[in-house]
């Protein structure tokens, strides 16, 4: 009973702030169709390496500007934000391949970092370079041009770090190749 | 012109499942009013002992089992949920004392850990103690009981992880009184 009220509740959100990169187009875009698996491995690596050297802005609306004061006191932050190119309907998507890549075994996309998910608000945590007013320039950031910002939050290692992490030989796997550029 | 029409856009969010925990109050709650100030470090320190032991049960809804598959083979998962038992009023606070400790200096939102926030979806890396079907026994998650929650993702150290972490003195001083026990 209780559950199916949950079930059935519908929580809302509004942008505090949007996504300034020179990043127009999404990952999986980048890699899509037509490509052998090298060739979007290729893709993927370069992709990969332009967002680590990419620094963008966030500009927080300026209703906010004052929930920004003390964030200068942190080396990084976490950005949830919104991937606003993704299509509504891939919300319901049940499985993919991780990184649209077929030679790794399908996944239920709550064990992916896909951006389609039922509720897709993504995580990241990233260097803050700068800030101005209410600008803040972080490193690193993968969102793509015009993402609504969700929040900002400072890094709390008492939230965010883990000791021991163990990860399937799929994800093993994707990390090795990334970092291997 | 584009930065007024985001400002204005409502993002929906639907439960993906419930947090079922022994722990049925917030911690700020279990430290508030009449209390001195070392009385509330106390409690502070005993809730989040307490939070740190205690196993909970993600129930994840039967319509989104199949996007589960994988999960087991991660040693953590990120949690997103929603603090549902704040006063919805207190989404447009600007600044707090951390952990309501008036000896901290006021800070914005955005460089808190505040649940009371413009758009207030919290995260968490825990421990994947087990899974069965629907349910995922996590450990050590500060959710209280009946939380909807919003997405599990793995943790990916890609996203979460960071190096040479510096925060601002007053953070720091709360993770030493937190250990310290």
């Amino acid at each position: 009973m209780e559950t199916e009220t949950t079930n059935e509740l519908i929580l809302q959100l509004t942008p505090v702030g949007v996504v300034r990169s020179p990043i127009t187009t999404p990952m999986l875009t980048a890699g899509e169709s037509g490509l052998t698996l090298n060739e979007r491995m290729d893709r993927i690596k370069e992709y990969h390496r332009r967002v680590k050297e990419t620094v963008c802005r966030l500009e927080i609306f300026p209703r906010w500007v004052e929930l920004l004061d003390g964030i200068e006191g942190f080396s990084h932050i976490l950005v949830l934000y919104w991937p606003h190119l993704i299509d509504p309907a891939r919300r319901s998507l049940k499985k993919v391949h991780p990184m649209g890549r077929s030679d790794l075994p399908l996944q239920g996309i709550f064990a992916t970092c896909s951006p389609a998910r039922p509720n897709p608000v993504l995580v990241s945590a990233v260097p803050l370079v700068g800030r101005k007013g209410t600008l803040l320039e972080v490193g690193g950031l993968e969102a793509v041009d015009g993402s609504p910002i969700i929040d900002i939050k400072p890094y709390s290692k008492a939230y965010l770090q883990v000791e021991n992490l163990r990860v399937p030989a799929w994800m093993a796997q994707l990390h090795r190749e990334l970092e291997d550029e």
